[in-house]
């Protein structure tokens, strides 16, 4: 399948935690070659003192991030912060495999973005997430991708199969544990590591976190109805990785085995999701580092509802995994070619 | 009020995460004397070397935890594991204070009590949740006294204005973060270092948690009606605390402001419990070591839920300075004698 | 001894984690009374928006620290930046008591001030290690007090028995792990959370850490020569704490008993310095919060060297407990007075 | 350079943490294939049972760990307790690649195998650190090979070129900080993660650490004359890592341009010993799940001193990517065929 063809791919917010991952991935991956760094506060430094785990490419000169300098790759990979990468993207050739790790186009709905991010929609692109329905006929051949975001990511994989198959109502709750680096590099006070180890904080309550309303439309689009979604991040002493629990009300007469069934037909031939044993739940740490979602699927009967849980990491699946797996796509080689399938643990 | 009069106090389950925490709060009551620890399976070693953080007391022998070895304490700290309390129990005068930190003694429910641990009902003491409606009446005096759980410490404190006041439906979602020091001290291997630290995962799921009964019974009491939960414990990479994540459903025509105003009037008076202001959401750091309970609450228009966040240490508030205060209460000694109110941090 | 009588206690750099450990340990004393906080960039806010776990005292304002606004207490604590103490200071009045938590008037040497922190030289003043020689002394009554490093506290306790007595060469190797918190609140890339967690680092190597010359003084001091010391600090994922591994050349004839038998004479009457029984190593979790150091000492005979590991709460022995130890003193009360003996563990 | 020809590795001991980290390069090795787990106790199980992160193995059963349990694979790595190797490799074929990644077959003295292991010495193999001086020769068309110690690893690799180039006196000091990987996945107390969270503690203190012999052996054959190690491990709250600060005397007339002259000659040329730029220190999490060890050397002049920092994954470069490493080698692939180069971090 691999012809020996190689693709140079140029990463723009590389010294931020998914641009930096997605170099790791890059690194190991036999057809997309990392040809360039760019960044906007770093350019000009050595890529080793800002990204010091990036040691094959530490010498390497961090360059701008204007769309002129992104100039002449096959492949232009944006970690960008929101709201930044469609003005870049826009100046890109349309032949260039663009891959948005941000949230400038993943919204359909125009209304949905002025509300959570504000400023003008820049449109949406095929949606990264090869797993549901129909999107890997979207992301064959496409030129403009949307990765999802992280939280996204999880709460979709753990929830469509429940909602598309109407084994719950259409309400459900999402409270996620996520690890520090979802928050990126930036120095707050409150991402010190005197802050965050040994605690455990919410953060973003009542519904007010950006990742609100992607789950709303994924989730929707799933239940082939309006999914209301109650979601409270909360953020523990890890680096990476997210835990989300989900949970909906019981659709009448839907049992354990059922549910079962539906979620191991959703993901039986999926290489990155895996539903576990049951009596299995999952951990952070199954999947650190990996492009793979494990989750599991209990059914409470006295409290009428049915719980999923499911891990990611939110830089490698939850990012810079997705954004290898749809290049991957995009450019016709086999969907798993260099990505990690196991995390790393302990 | 503090007349100079001290009682002793022996703790049996002292080489434990909970009866250790009983001793460290001990330390430093000016009323409440330790006067001997006790353990099953460490007895006759040096306390040094099974609780090497008790430093003034490292060389005290621990002595055995039959009843008869607890003869002679005016108060008797149960920290036991669930099902051993009773038997003991028993056995100890009328007129001893006993304070029970298992669960052999909180639920009121026989069926209750056979479904979710098994065997022989002990039947149920005064509830030490002093912030609870009429607890401080019922425990003042008291000679024995069932602590709660410390997931249900937090939950109930955290939704009783709720549901007592008719701002939800009676139908609660709960995801709980826990440090690993609620599991205890013993040596499974999921517990090890090396598996827990930068990761999460989930346990319990699906409402077999033994705590959910207990919730149960404390929430539907504050709800004068049945009340439905669905608990999921997260395990989280820290020692110490819980952050714990509960909402419900809205019920018509509750507003932010009536949130509000209902969980300031139930805490306005309360030393432990603190409603932070607007904005500020818990971490369970402000609370570390602190026999003090941080909460918010906040009203998601879009899902149409409650959802508050309580975080608080579940080895004080939630186990050992609940004893404390529990003590103090029975005792006639001011309820915030010996405890601590600032939190150990950063 | 306790006459009833009590201190105010105003507290500069209160928002800081140093400053923020001496209202907790004031929040549990007895004798000093915390009356007011005082901080540089934090001053007009609410105290709990910037240390939300001193929630007894979160309603207060924080109030500017230029001398002037800190007139009026009986004690004062200093918990101000390196080289900012020293011009606050000379305006108070010389019948309050100053206690100093930074380095200014730490060093007897101009020069050594010169050369590690610049500018003028501000003086020193008594050295508040009460459990050196002649130490308690000079710090009754005394109404100036500079309080030691984390790390010289640290290492003088574990050298100075054997530099003293002679057991070892004066040429000592230290490597001390510490956590984040030392670094204190200061929002720089390298301490987030996301960077420290999972992660060991060295920093200041090759002898440039500011310490470097204060250990020199008290270990030539106690030595009566000078002493060379090669001081390496390793950052480790913890908030709070250091475990320095101190070592050195065996003196001829030096075996195990006569190392232990000088530090079993030397710490067998103090009450914060616990020298473990054989066999039992220190760790930072038995003082976390307490003002107790805990050491250990072993002879190496194939290396040839004497090794001394000893483990300090960096804000609070190491600190801010310092602090109140030595307020205690230069008050009169008794050394113990509102300080915590028990680790906060697990 | 790989002619597509492919080998079949056994792997035993498969369930611990050296034998799941084997498999998890193994996974993304292009010419190594993993064709079998085995292990002792979990014999019979499934192995995402056991090792929930080797997803794509998850369903193989493990079996069991008999010599004859492992015929048949090209390779066979042993990931077993010290002491356990010797036996198991004796009847296996001697075409066949033996990689054992304990100490049995380590120590050239059979004395200081008596002395620090008991028992009868099985002899040495060819030592599995090719970035020594005459290893590649060795190792190339090797059939037995004994891959080091991680702490030896780092240290020799640290001080090997200060030795070798007689820049210091042969007497080291060493204190490594380690995660709680090193010391396995028993299930003992004192590795807990309620245990280990936020504390540092030491342990195998006074030169009692059975890598101490391995050290004095490589370094002493660095230096061409015996070497004293003064080595102290300590624990750190992490799962993986290695940071190892090493030091010794200088000799007369060398500095650091001296110094970092022979580090730059020494390790121009290796693809996974990286000498960082002049100021910048290693980090554990630049390594993470990475072949690579990460140096820095300086100059203490007040102290006299050489320091030399080395930052390893005891894991990967420390024992399973040296085992590939070392497996590429023997059977002839490029020495870098599918071994990681980039850290996981944050």
């Amino acid at each position: 399948m691999n012809t020996g063809r190689t693709w140079t791919v140029g990463v723009t917010g590389a010294t931020g935690y998914a641009g930096g991952e997605v170099c790791r991935l890059l690194a190991g991956h036999p057809a997309l070659r990392l040809a360039g760094v760019h960044a906007q506060s770093s350019a000009g430094r050595r890529l080793g003192e800002v990204a010091p785990h990036l040691l094959p490419f530490a010498d390497w000169e961090v360059r701008p991030s204007g769309a002129a300098d992104l100039a002449g790759y096959d492949v232009v990979v944006l970690a960008l912060p929101h709201g930044e990468s469609a003005a870049v993207a826009a100046q890109l050739p349309a032949d260039v495999l663009v891959i948005d790790c941000g949230a400038d186009h993943r919204l359909n709905d125009p209304q949905a973005w002025a509300r959570w991010y504000g400023g003008g929609h820049a449109g949406s692109w095929p949606y990264g997430l090869p797993e549901l329905p129909g999107a890997r006929a979207a992301l064959a051949g496409a030129r403009r991708i949307a990765v999802p975001g992280c939280y996204p990511t999880a709460v979709t994989l753990a929830l469509a199969p429940a909602l598309g198959g109407g084994l719950v109502e259409p309400e459900v709750v999402v409270v996620a544990a996520t690890g520090t680096s979802g928050a990126g590099k930036k120095a707050a006070p409150h991402l010190l590591g005197s802050e965050v180890m040994g605690a455990v904080s919410a953060y973003g309550v009542g519904g007010v976190h950006r990742h609100t309303p992607e789950m709303v439309q994924t989730l929707s689009s799933a239940a082939g109805t309006g999914v209301s979604v109650s979601f409270t991040p909360v953020l523990v002493p890890m680096a990476r990785g997210i835990l989300a629990t989900c949970s909906a009300r019981l659709a009448p007469g839907v049992d354990a085995a059922a549910a079962r069934a539906a979620y191991e037909k959703a993901y039986a031939e999926e290489p990155f999701v895996h539903l576990l044993p049951e009596g299995q739940w999952p951990t952070t740490a199954q999947v650190l580092g990996a492009n793979t979602l494990a989750l599991q699927v209990a059914v409470d009967p006295d409290a009428g509802r049915l719980v999923v849980v499911a891990a990611v990491d939110n830089l490698t699946k939850g990012t810079a995994g997705a954004a290898i797996q749809c290049a991957n796509l995009a450019l016709g080689l086999p969907e798993t070619t260099g990505l990690p399938l196991v995390g790393v643990a302990p």
